[in-house]
C-alpha cells in the first residue's frame, strides 16, 4: 500500500478470480467457462469489427441493446449493456446502496458482492442458506434494505422458483432486489417478465457462460426504465464507452445464433446429468444443480485434498476456505471427454487410497 | 431518476461524449479518433483472439503488461492496463482522493475529471489557464492536494515541458500528480522516466488516439509499484477481468508494429501543420497544438455558429458552452483529403457571408 492510498480502503480485500493458468496443460473446470467456442458467426462479427477500431464504440450500444431487448421481449430503455455483469452489479450497488441502505445476500454465494459492498462503503448482512444449501425465500421478506440473490445460486447451482422470487420482490417494494441470473440459461427460469410488475426489480445476466464469451466481457441489466436511467448516469460518469466495438458485434451475433446457443446448452445439461450420476456412483454427494457446474463433496477428504489430488492429475477445479463449505468443491461442466478425464482422475485417486 | 437512487448522486452530471453519428455521411473531426485504421497485425491478432473468447481474459493482462513495460523501459509492476484510460483515471481519483484530499486541474481541460470527482465525492478546484491558454506551472506549486494535468492539455493542444512537470511533482511530494498523456505521442514529451524519481507521479496514456484503438478501449497507467498496487486493489474489487482478450491481443500487436505507429504519427503531424497554415490564411486564430487536434477561433462568429455551418456541409467538429472558450472549436486532424474537405467547407461558409 502506498502512503497516498485513502484510508477508507485500508481493509478492502479484493476479489480473487479463479486460477487462469497460462498454458493449456490443465483440463480447466474451475471458472465456469463454456467448453464450446463462440459461434462462427460471433468470431466473424468480432473480426470484422476489429478493422473498425479507430472509431469509438457507440456509448449507447444502440444495436446491441436493441438485439438484447428484442430477444427478451423488453424495450431498449429497459436494458443496460455493460463490461461484464460485474460492471452492472457494481453500478447497481453504487446507485442503490449507501451507508443508510445496505444489502443482504446469502452467506454462501458469489464472493464479488461483499467486495463491491466494501468498495462502495455499503453495509451488508449475510443470510445463511438452509441446512440443505437452499435459499429460504421467507428469510428475505421485508428485510428493510436492498437484496441481491443469484438464481440459480452459485456455487450451489440450486434455483429459486419464480413464485419465490416474486414473493421476495413483493415484500420489499421500497428497496431494490437484484436477481443475478448469470447461470439461468442452464436450467433455471428467468424473472425478466416480472420487471413490468415491479419497479424495484433489476435482473442481471452475462454472455460469459452460456454464450461462450467470458473473454469478451459482456453483461447486462434489465429493469424499469427509471432504474436503467440511474445506472446509465453512473456509466456515463465513469466509463462512457464501456462496451468495445468487437464485443458489441460479438454480442449481437451471439444473440442471433440462437440455434448454436440452444445446442450447447442442451449438451451441457446432458453432460451435467451424466457427470452427476457418475460422481454419485463414486460416493460423492452432489447438490441438485441447474447450472453449468456441480457442487460436490467427496467421501474421502476435504475440498483442499480433492482439489490438490486432481490438480496433480491435470484437472483444475475450485474450492473456498469458507465456513460451511470447506468440504465442497465446484466442478464446471466441460465436454463429455473432459468429464471422463475428471472421472478417471477420481478413480485413480480412489484407487491410490484403497477405496 | 428512480425513487431508489441514492441522494449523493442527486447533482451528478454525467460526462457528455462527442457525437457518434451512426452513419458515415459525416467527415468526423469531432472526437480525436485516428483517421487511420489499426495496423493489419492488430486486426489479425484481435481476430485470432475472437476464436478464444470462451475463456476468461488474464486478469493480470500479463503479456500485454510486459509488452507495454518493455516498450517504455519500465518494469511490469510499474504498469496497470485498463479498459480505456478513463478507467485508470477513475481508479486514481478513487484511490488517492477523498473528502479530505481533493484534486486541482485546469479550468479548461478534459471534462471527465470533474465528473469522476463528483462521482467519487471528491472536492476539486479549477486553476485558470493563463490568458494565452497555457498552463502556468507555478500555479500548481504546493497546492496541498492532488493534481491532474493533461500534457499536452486538451482541448488546447498546448504542452508543458518536462522541467515544468518536474517542478510541479517536486513541489507536491505529499500528494499525487497525475499527468494524462492521452495526446503525448503527437509531439509532446512523456514524463514516464520521472516515475523512478518520484513516488507521487502517475502517468496515464491511451491506445485510443495514436494507436487507432478508440473502439477497443485500452489505456494504462505507469508509476511507482506501490501506486500500481493500490490501483490494482481497486481494479480487483470492481472489474477483475477489465481488459478483454481481443483488446489485449490488439494492444500487444499495436505496440509491436512500431513502424506503422510512427508513420501515422508523422503523417498526422504533417497534416496538422498544413491545416494550421491553411486556417490561419483564412483568418482563423489557431493555438500552437502538439496534439492530433487544433483549437481554433474563426473571425466570423461563435463556435456554435461555425459548428452548425460545418455540420450542414457534412463536417463534424466539437465545441463547448464553457466560459472563456465559447468562441473556440476543436478540430481533429484527419487525412489530408478530410482536411481539404473541411477547408473547402470553410471557404463555402466564408463566401456565403461575403468574406
Amino acid at each position: 500500500m502506498s502512503r497516498f492510498f485513502v484510508s477508507r480502503f485500508d481493509d478492502l480485500t479484493p476479489y480473487t478470480p479463479g486460477e487462469q493458468p497460462r498454458d493449456q496443460v490443465f483440463v480447466k473446470l474451475n471458472t465456469n467457462e463454456s467448453p464450446f467456442p463462440p459461434s462462427p458467426e460471433v468470431v466473424k462479427a468480432a473480426s470484422d469489427a476489429a478493422a473498425t477500431l479507430r472509431l469509438y464504440s457507440d456509448p449507447d450500444s444502440t444495436d446491441l441493446t436493441q438485439a438484447v431487448a428484442g430477444y427478451f421481449g423488453v424495450r431498449p430503455e429497459e436494458v443496460l449493456m455493460t463490461n461484464g455483469s460485474d460492471e452492472i452489479l457494481n453500478f447497481a450497488f453504487m446507485a442503490f446502496g449507501d451507508a443508510a441502505c445496505g444489502f443482504v445476500f446469502p452467506d454462501i454465494t458469489y464472493g464479488f458482492y461483499e467486495v463491491i459492498a466494501d468498495l462502495n462503503g455499503i453495509p451488508y448482512r449475510k443470510i445463511p442458506l438452509d441446512e440443505d444449501f437452499t435459499i429460504r425465500a421467507e428469510d428475505y421478506f421485508g428485510v428493510g434494505c436492498n437484496i441481491v440473490i443469484p438464481n440459480p445460486n452459485a456455487p450451489t447451482g440450486i434455483p429459486l422458483a419464480i413464485p419465490q422470487i416474486r414473493s421476495i420482490v413483493e415484500s420489499n417494494r421500497d428497496h431494490i432486489v437484484i436477481i443475478d441470473e448469470a447461470y439461468v440459461d442452464f436450467g433455471g427460469e428467468s424473472c425478466i417478465p416480472l420487471i413490468r410488475e415491479y419497479d424495484n426489480l433489476l435482473v442481471t445476466q452475462t454472455f460469459s457462460k452460456s454464450r461462450s464469451l467470458a473473454g469478451g466481457r459482456l453483461g447486462f441489466g434489465i429493469g424499469n426504465p427509471d432504474l436503467i436511467r440511474d445506472l446509465n448516469t453512473l456509466k456515463y460518469s465513469c466509463n462512457p464507452y464501456n462496451v468495445n466495438r468487437m464485443t458489441s458485434a460479438a454480442g449481437i451475433a451471439a444473440i442471433q445464433d440462437d440455434v448454436y446457443f440452444r445446442k450447447n446448452i442442451a449438451e451441457i445439461q446432458r453432460v451435467r446429468e451424466y457427470t452427476r450420476g457418475q460422481l454419485e456412483q463414486r460416493g460423492f454427494t452432489v447438490l441438485p444443480s441447474v447450472s453449468n457446474f456441480l457442487f460436490v463433496r467427496s467421501n474421502f477428504g476435504t475440498a483442499e485434498d480433492l482439489y490438490g489430488a486432481l490438480r496433480e492429475l491435470g484437472v483444475l477445479i475450485r474450492y473456498w476456505k469458507t465456513p460451511r463449505i470447506q468440504d465442497w468443491c465446484r466442478i464446471t461442466i466441460g465436454t463429455r471427454a473432459q468429464m471422463d478425464t475428471l472421472l478417471n482422475a477420481v478413480d485413480t485417486i480412489r484407487k491410490e487410497r484403497g477405496l
